[in-house]
């Protein structure tokens, strides 16, 4: 429960940031635990002498973070805390407080979004970049609303040898990240969109955000139904067909052509292909993409980002739209800034044309296969091969880990947590449908995780999970 | 009228893209006039032998890109090539056409959104850049979803300092650009918005894509009217109240007053503050911004942009948010990813914390005062003192020319096009009530045109006006 005093800080930022930030430490260091009830706002308003809209600030905020939610007829209830890290892909880190409690101090982050700085071309990149900067003073103007046409013919190029999309230029829109990318073209669609359970809860939120409604439908293990997706009565759906988010699952080829199938019955149906990580594929040839099944001019669009292949904070996503799409895209953005800046455009831009950015997917991919590969092994040799289970292996950066024996899904991530791995359990990424979740199962993100830390990090989940009782550690 | 035969040019790229191209230039060198009607999609569609499917995605990417307009009754109707230049604020290079046809070769420049790279930092920037890629691998992850904290301070710190503005860091986002911001922003406000008209016709469009009908709302000489907008039934009002654009009108203290008890009238009343080039105020100490004058829970939004203190390629602006916006805003977007690439986030922000910013935009300015001075010195002696009026002069960098006795504005523009100056008229920005612009004025952006080349530019308006008939030019 809540402990008085409750000390605010000394900061002279204004009350309801200090409220928030005391309550923030309270359930971080765990003396407000999961499923506490916050006093009512009128009491704690007049325990504290402080007005009850500075005390409903304070927990808007901790519930938009997700530190707490609220429930009908029992107010702001709290939430585990280990709860604010599924959506990785965006940002993990709580920006409100100016001061905040300081982070855990992990051994292993293992979220889903990490990247390793090791790997980043930082030598190449800086050097294109100041070439562009000396050499081009004509990038300081406005470019082009969709991006920089050479990018877009360089992508188009890169995107059909590698990942089989059939599009010209014209028909790519670059933008500043996959979220933005949605944002503007949710409204030129209508209808409802499926979305894939278990998935990204923030794709969810931005296209709902963005006027259209979802709803989620089962992923199974050959991917998305098509058959469950008619009965949805969805019109849009989308799906991470190369290596689904988070299951690992690639979708079979008799499940895409079904997809497809369902796409053309109807004209104001779309697949929105997010091939976000499609690069990593480290056993077999990639299949090629829905949308270069579907061809330039099928109801696919495509979307992805360099937040995997080189890092997050350089905010370059793309997204290809079928031509029918064109003049609607057009007639609404024509005269919308173009929001990546020219100076990165370009700069990727050069990155692919001379053969960097290949390259640099080959070294990657090996690595992180190396990575794989002394993961997969150092928890087979620490669990034994037949106690785990290991999914969605075959495609990076991350698989599903399940433990049939083991302890629940929910002490899995906690004792962890307490061992300082950091991860998420599966069922954190189920919209609706929790109850079918696999138990037992935590999704491992090895992005960053070195080849020769692999062993320690195993050994340190065997012991965490081989403890006889955990539950005591958010009391 | 259409010129036959219609030559499409050879490229592979689809049809209809092929045959917008052989339109825009038949727009472009006046083969197509302004007024001209184009053929009827059924009878151009088999002249040609093509389908009516590809005239029309040629002729609504027209329409986008403001080449021709939809007219009840007269189906596609030519408009003066022209008027692809007003919205310079965002881009005014079409850029549907993946082989346009080549620019005009301008002598002279006058849109508003010029930049002149020889004012940009480049050795500084690019040196911090470089620093800060080599020894900062940490900015390869996500950061928070308003931007980085460090940045933020620094731009409270400076907004503080230089335009008044009360805030905390917390209140601030930063974003790919304002028409980003205000994407976002929109769905948090609900109701009416007032814009200014004469004013920006692309944020209209983008307060109205997002959701918020506008209403126009005339500026006067002391610029827009409290009465004015109460009247309009508006609750909320987007200004530009520094600088007005593009009448230049610095809005007076008393309407600032009037303005922001209105606002203070109705909790669901705000005022968008666009402060978008205040920075280049040169005759007089500038005056706060009306943020500061509300104080940081007024109801307020503050934005701008570095559009024009450093370079419009560079896609980064902030917005101040009022206090009580902010759990809406952490509500709805507290887990989106911010769109700033973090090396500029950070490039930026060393660059203000330095000291760099201050004394770019004092040179910057000081250089534009110049240049203000030479071009209103230029213009009176070319024409004469009491033959034109000159407005908007004492902030920066475009001001207003008026020639009562010359030529009707239209011909004052193309004119000027025909003798190589590029510039707008003023009766291109209004949105609903051109009747009441001020005759044979045009808006003369002086951003990047140097001051030994005022004089020049003079005498080739001064000559391209006083030719006794020039209506002969889009026969």
């Amino acid at each position: 429960m809540l402990q008085f005093p409750l000390l605010l800080d000394q900061s002279d930022g204004p009350l309801y940031q200090r409220l928030y930030r005391a309550l923030v430490q309270q359930i971080r260091c765990g003396t407000l635990s999961a499923g506490t009830r916050l006093p009512g706002k009128r009491t704690l308003s007049s325990e504290l002498g402080i007005s009850v809209n500075t005390v409903d600030t304070a927990y808007q905020m901790l519930a938009a973070e997700g530190y707490v939610e609220s429930r009908p007829r029992s107010g702001f209830v709290v939430l585990p805390f280990i709860q604010e890290f599924p959506t990785t892909r965006t940002s993990s880190v709580p920006d409100a407080a100016p001061q905040p409690a300081p982070e855990k101090n992990w051994k292993f982050d293992l979220r889903t979004g990490s990247v390793d700085a090791d790997l980043f071309p930082f030598r190449t990149w800086g050097r294109i970049q100041k070439e562009l900067l000396y050499s081009s003073p004509q990038l300081l103007t406005y470019g082009a609303p969709q991006g920089d046409e050479n990018l877009r013919a360089a992508l188009a190029h890169y995107l059909a040898a590698y990942r089989g999309v059939q599009c010209v230029p014209d028909q790519i829109v670059v933008g500043a990240g996959l979220e933005y990318l949605l944002g503007l073209l949710a409204p030129l669609l209508s209808g409802v969109c499926a979305v894939e359970d278990p998935g990204y809860s923030s794709t969810r939120h931005i296209l709902e955000n963005s006027g259209l409604p979802c709803c989620a439908v089962p992923v199974d293990k050959y991917g998305l139904s098509a058959q469950a997706l008619e009965q949805s009565g969805a019109n849009l759906c989308y799906i991470t067909p190369s290596h689904q988010f988070p299951t690992g699952v690639t979708m079979s080829a008799p499940r895409r052509a079904a997809l497809l199938a369902w796409a053309a019955q109807k004209p104001d149906r779309y697949l929105l292909e997010d091939d976000f990580d499609a690069e990593f594929r480290f056993d077999q040839k990639p299949l090629p993409s829905l949308q270069g099944m579907a061809g330039a001019d099928g109801a696919v669009v495509y979307l992805s980002t360099v937040s995997r292949s080189l890092a997050p904070s350089i905010r370059l996503a793309y997204m290809v739209l079928p031509q029918k799409l064109l003049p609607r895209w057009k007639s609404r953005y024509g005269n919308y800034a173009n929001t990546v800046s020219r100076f990165e455009q370009q700069t990727f831009c050069r990155f692919i044309k001379d053969g960097y950015f290949t390259r640099h997917l080959a070294r990657t991919r090996n690595t992180c296969k190396h990575r794989r590969d002394a993961l997969v092994s150092a928890l087979q040799t620490a669990f034994g091969k037949n106690t785990i289970q290991l999914n969605g292996i075959h495609t990076g950066l991350h698989l599903l880990l399940t433990l049939p024996n083991g302890p629940d899904e929910k002490t899995m991530v906690c004792t962890a947590a307490a061992a300082g791995v950091r991860l998420a359990g599966l069922a954190s990424y189920y919209h609706t449908t929790p109850a079918q979740c696999p138990a037992h199962t935590v999704v491992l993100g090895y992005g960053s995780l070195s080849e020769s830390a692999a062993p320690a990090l195993a050994a340190l989940l065997k012991e965490a999970w081989s403890q006889p009782s955990v539950s005591s550690l958010n009391s």
